[in-house]
């Protein structure tokens, strides 16, 4: 099936206790297309730049095979930029710089031939640019996948309630879980949510793996253990990348197959953190996916004996 | 093999948002003793008590095959207390009154009966006591698993690390793992600590499971969701004690069955969750066991497609 993936493609720079980079490739869609190139998805980006936004990083997506025709290009606009610095522990990060610049206005525009799409990714954006690109698919897609957070829980409320109606699958962290459902306990929290509309609900727990909820069975998975995380930058995106591009591609949205989509895209975000922004993922391979995958079968396995 | 526990057996008196209980059973060496009364497997308690230790908690113990020679009586002193408060996430409490009473001046008495025992249990003691428990054996046990934290890090890093160097495996949680080997990287900490003696050690990491290290391998596990967790206190030792007692019934220390014991203290822990203190724990079954094992078998397995 075919992915359409909304979001960011915009610019990162990252500070990290290992080193520093200038403005370099970010974007919630550029890290779920990089995931769908790996997997061999058929992918298209919804997107907005600015006219200082490289052609080298687009030429890079087109030899991937990473639909850019709906990345829209403002000539006289500056392409999203953001600036973070991360600490010791790689779990708290400053925000230095946030300029919206085209995102601002984003008006997101549907090629013709993505618009019948099966499986649609919402990246992390104001409800109401999600609403639209619902408005705009040609008809529902077999599969929507939403990613906010706490921002668009605080300021606009409303909307996002109508987007998550929408929604077949959330992916949000465990306080983001509580937050929305007003339950502290993870399993109320979850029930309150597949009332709300997503039959699936996954709660991303960082470096503590990863939970998938669906008409009250669990699974959870640990994250792969590294010696060394290098920039974290990405790798929710990259998980929620990793996990839609598997269903597309099986074009299963059972529980099963849900499960395993889990797993790649926690193997594949375990790439993205070990250099800085999107460089080791622009060089996994099926068969370094295929063993680190492998990884996580014998960090997770265990008989029963009694 | 004989299981050796060494620890409190106190009174807590514990308050929730679920409610509050007057003094009732509590320690390390309590929850340790009964989860192997669960398993079956051969233990003895060495603590000591005041003379107002009730004599039906004695019984209790003696009722489920737990040994109660070690555990000395001062006739004319009060059995230590802790009271303490949760707050809504049961992640965070406040210690409300601690009287060590007459664990200040502990000399643990070991029973010449268990003092062959091949698994021994040090609770979170000063390292002193542990220290001369270890001297007081008939010989070195086959099996040597410390439950430690950071309060004896700070006040006593000296003796703890003496203890740790005799010890087999170590349970710490993910904090005091980075304070002890002062690596922020899990499997850095580990490593680290394997060089101070232990070859096994296991970080707890309460709502978000525990990890297995041993010579460059890993296991993880996930806590089993409940649906409500109304008393978090005793779960760390119900965790430890089902850990050692598996071992000990086993009587194998190799990395598989460490790996299972793993999931067998778990989910003894997810019982003692479930109501106050012991309560829950002193009515699980063997089938209660088991059916719980099997759910933690549902919630992390998972076919490899790719």
């Amino acid at each position: 099936m075919k992915l359409l993936s909304v979001g960011t493609v915009a610019f990162d720079a990252i500070e990290t206790p290992f080193g520093k980079t200038d403005k370099i490739l970010g974007g919630s869609a550029t890290y779920v297309g990089l995931a769908a190139s790996v997997l061999n998805t058929v992918v298209d980006l919804v997107s907005v730049i600015g006219g200082d936004f490289p052609q080298e990083y687009l030429d890079m997506f087109t030899s991937k095979n990473i639909g850019i025709k709906g990345i829209e290009t403002i000539a006289d606009g500056k392409t999203f930029f953001w600036a973070g610095k991360y600490y010791n522990d790689m779990n708290s990060r400053d925000t230095l710089v946030t300029e919206l610049n085209v995102l601002e206005n984003f008006d997101p525009k549907i090629p013709a031939h993505a618009a019948d799409a099966e499986v649609l990714m919402l990246g992390n954006l104001h409800p109401a640019v999600q609403l639209a690109v619902l408005d705009r698919m040609n008809q529902r897609p077999k599969l929507v996948v939403l990613d906010t957070m706490n921002f668009w829980m605080d300021l606009t409320w409303d909307l996002l309630m109508e987007v998550i109606a929408k929604t077949d699958v959330i992916t949000i962290n465990d306080e983001e879980a509580r937050q929305l459902s007003g339950e502290y306990s993870l399993i109320k929290a979850a029930k309150k949510i597949h009332e709300m509309g997503p039959k699936f609900v996954i709660i991303k727990k960082g470096e503590h793996g990863a939970l998938l909820f669906h008409e009250g069975k669990v699974f959870a998975i640990p994250a792969l253990l590294l010696e060394e995380v290098y920039d974290p930058t990405g790798a929710g995106d990259t998980f929620a990348g990793g996990f839609v591009s598997h269903l597309a591609k099986k074009g299963k949205f059972d529980f099963e197959t849900m499960k395993y989509a889990l797993i790649v895209g926690s193997a594949l975000a375990s790439f993205t953190v070990e250099k800085f922004g999107t460089e080791q993922l622009q060089s996994v391979t099926p068969e370094m996916l295929k063993s680190r995958i492998q990884q996580f079968k014998e960090l997770t396995t265990f008989e029963v004996e009694i």
